[in-house]
């Protein structure tokens, strides 16, 4: 099941929509939800599968895709998303003397895990804002997310698929300066802009994330091409590990990490430019696409 | 102006409450609040304030406090809490050698900022759970924090009154050897139940919050003791910091961190028992005491 947040085009003051995506891949069936359940996109639909209610219902006439201006399937998560770092094993080495350079002796005992405000979020196509002279260093960091359904603490690692709602696609910007300079990382990922999310859920059942490929262009070349099969951590270590001590809710998101390419590791380092084109595609999963300006 | 939140005790079932403590310093004065807006605490009134509107009117006789159990004045903050670390000379010294050990060569330069869920938000007489074999170092941080009413992005030092709305205080509760075996700080500081908040919010024009004492026991040992005025970045930098490409938001909370004392600090390191109970008073602003559970 793929679950995308949308608004009709071309229709100005439209009310956000909730639908499921066809089989063909490019049409959708609209939802049956109250107006301010549509709201917030796919949250509503991942709380009634968390408290056993039946699934919403599709209702009315497929729409193409075409016809739609997909949101953020997570358009306001209902708190910071947890995000986690140097989670490849390529891009652990390609930052080693920067961004990791603090690392324990033990760098893979236990994940990085830090946040990104809620705020920050924007859809699968929307721009992304340069925040001006606040940061000089824009870095794309192409990432598979998974969405908790059933919430809980302390979910062990063979207890996951309970707690496990699905997939979709994290653009997590950072702004290299600010995230270096403060040493706790939060801030440099949170200016407003810096999450495009997309370009829906996919539910679990309906991908192999363990083993998928996550590739990431900027203008039209290829800067990002890895297997999630290259995670340090997996993606029930990191539920078993957010989960401790912390109770995970329906609709929280853990962004796993970014593969090899960002701009920092590239020589010398290249750093998102005003008008450049930054895609993202997870096989399986779709493709999210923004301009920064 | 002190605005608490509370429910009546005695009374099961009864709906949560919202009003203005008054200048006795015994009693207090409830506020006409719908419910939903009564559950968010002091929320709906910051957000009248930023929106221009009138302000809530006192209504009925005053309650003794006595009569009341208070809540965490921001019950449910709409996202994670901005938090401070290494923000007093006095404790940048005493963990110079733990978790500052890795401080840029400018450690000063720059604040540390880091997060906790809204969800661990408890009462400011709340029971905090230790978090069993998760963590065996749970350490308490006194701490005064700011909230913001009107918000903006790129706050200036200068304007930061204009969008500062009150103090109150948090008890930044933290598992240490969770805080630093992930490098990022917010997974230690995240568990359930591990951020007292009260006893109510204090509006910026009732303290002098640039030059209060903050003081914090341990089953009546005295162990932390110093002048906000030792703070290494003061209230409007921190503004300023967080506000850097990041839009904050009416009610968003920043904890100006901690000073000199926390059981991590003490030889040998003397972390939080079963039963202990910690006590923080700010001078102007009142106390908040939570047993350890």
């Amino acid at each position: 099941m793929r679950i995308a947040a949308y608004r009709r085009k071309n229709r100005p003051g439209t009310s956000p929509e909730v639908g499921l995506v066809a089989n063909d891949g490019i049409s959708l069936r609209p939802l049956d939800l109250a107006g301010g359940d549509a709201q917030r996109g796919a949250l509503t639909l991942i709380e009634a599968h968390a408290r056993g209610a039946a699934p919403a219902q599709a209702y009315g006439e497929p729409v193409a895709l075409a016809e739609l201006e997909l949101e953020a399937p997570l358009p306001l998560p209902r708190r910071n998303l947890f995000c986690v770092g140097r989670n490849y094993h390529s891009h652990a080495k390609e930052l080693s003397a920067s961004v990791f350079e603090d690392n324990t002796p033990d760098p893979n005992a236990w994940p990085i895990v830090f946040t990104k405000v809620p705020e920050c979020v924007i859809g699968p196509h929307d721009d992304v804002h340069l925040p001006g002279e606040v940061s000089t260093q824009i870095d794309y960091e192409a990432e598979l997310a998974v969405v908790i359904g059933i919430g809980g603490r302390n979910i062990a690692r063979s207890d996951e698929m309970r707690h496990f709602f699905g997939y979709t696609i994290v653009n997590d910007v950072t702004a290299r300066d600010v995230q270096m300079r403060h040493q706790q990382w939060d801030l440099g990922k949170d200016f407003d802009t810096l999450c495009p999310i997309g370009p829906w859920i996919v539910t679990a059942d309906a991908l192999a994330g363990a083993c998928t490929q996550v590739r990431c262009w900027v203008n039209g070349a290829l800067r990002q091409d890895a297997s999630t099969s290259d995670l340090i951590f997996d993606i029930p270590t990191l539920i078993e590990t957010c989960s401790r001590g912390l109770t995970l809710h329906p609709g929280d998101a853990i962004a796993t990490g970014t593969p090899a390419g960002v701009g920092l590791g590239m020589t010398p380092p290249t750093f998102v430019q005003p008008d450049d084109v930054v895609r993202i595609e997870i096989a399986g999963l779709g493709a999210i696409e923004n301009r920064f300006v």
